[in-house]
């Protein structure tokens, strides 16, 4: 298809999507004249995918990282995986370089990920988040005990294994595209249900609770 | 204590106690003479949690609205629940009025609450917040299918149920206090529980293929 109908077919405004084609972000086209291109199904999901991870909060710089790793065939998946991961937010407010953060210990998080049995690569960006939520509920008086430990590790557990489960296997591409997308879109997916959850659950207690006072009165 | 032995206690500046003492953010301490008042551990409490909230990126605005509801004690329970996790990030882009909100569809989100039976009220901010969620994923050429949801809605569902076994049932105010911060702060906690998790999967998974292919070679 020509560029207009790229634009077409994605809502992308032609400006943003020359500009992604400068910056490659947006694999160029099959070159057909000396002023035009020929754009496939590969270059609309690509779009998808930068306007997804854009309105996530990714900065431009941040999703030419993620597109770069897709487009990578040289190094192992399961290394690309974890960097194009690394790339989605939240981002550590104190970033360091990778022998730093190697070297510093993050009890809190290495507490919870020891009783799960979890292997970890302690470099991994997920490793600090988990240690700085985990600082920040010790700072509000909240603990994370054992027992919610416990629960919510076997239910992360059960999400993480459908997620993989239902990730394509190949082509490799499609594997770092949907993880990505994956991890950045189910994530708000997930929060809200869990709100959601907790409204059913509560308005079912808070029923019974007056349905029982109106029986005792 | 002193307002200096809060200040000393609490790690919060003693221009900031002020400020939030002048903004309401923080009750008032008891007079005990003209330039003098004494505070006790509801005031190390208070200070936590507006620090948290603010640490979670809530505008003081925001956090106003929370404390207030905490001290509320003439709504229903339950009301004053929903009303204070309304208060917390993310806000809907476009939040209009109630009625407007209430008068609106949400297919996706209503899809998903009606699939695992759940009660919702459609003006609440989540049920937005999931739709929107719902529609990223469309754009991005994925989909919410229904093996996803109900794997999800078990297991969310588990996750809410111990987050409310553990809540305290009483006084009210611990209740709802211990609802905004558990909702605010065990977020971040799940979601870095969740890429932890696919990295050790996804971890034992390479593992074995690599372990296969060697054997086969």
């Amino acid at each position: 298809m020509r560029i207009s109908e790229l634009v077409a077919r994605t809502g992308v405004p032609l400006a943003t999507v020359k500009y992604y084609l400068r910056e490659g972000l947006l694999m160029p086209g099959e070159i057909t004249s000396a002023t035009q291109a020929r754009y496939d199904e590969q270059h609309v999901r690509r779009l998808a995918l930068v306007r997804a991870l854009v309105a996530r909060g990714l900065p431009l710089s941040q999703v030419k990282i993620v597109v770069d790793l897709i487009d990578n065939r040289d190094d192992p998946l399961f290394a690309v995986l974890g960097r194009a991961i690394e790339a989605l937010p939240p981002y550590a407010p104190d970033s360091e370089p990778d022998d730093a953060a190697g070297a510093r210990d993050h009890p809190r998080a290495r507490r919870v990920l020891e009783r799960l049995g979890q292997m970890y690569d302690p470099r991994f960006a997920a490793v600090v988040q988990l240690e700085r939520a985990l600082e920040a509920l010790e700072a509000a008086g909240l603990s994370m005990t054992d027992e919610r430990i416990d629960v919510y590790g076997r239910h992360i557990r059960g999400i993480a294994e459908i997620d993989l489960a239902l990730l394509p296997s190949h082509p490799r591409q499609d594997t770092v595209e949907a993880a990505v997308l994956g991890t950045a879109l189910y994530e708000p997916v997930l929060t809200a249900m869990r709100r959601l959850a907790h409204q059913d659950l509560a308005a079912r207690i808070f029923l019974d609770d007056s349905h029982n006072q109106q029986e005792q009165q």
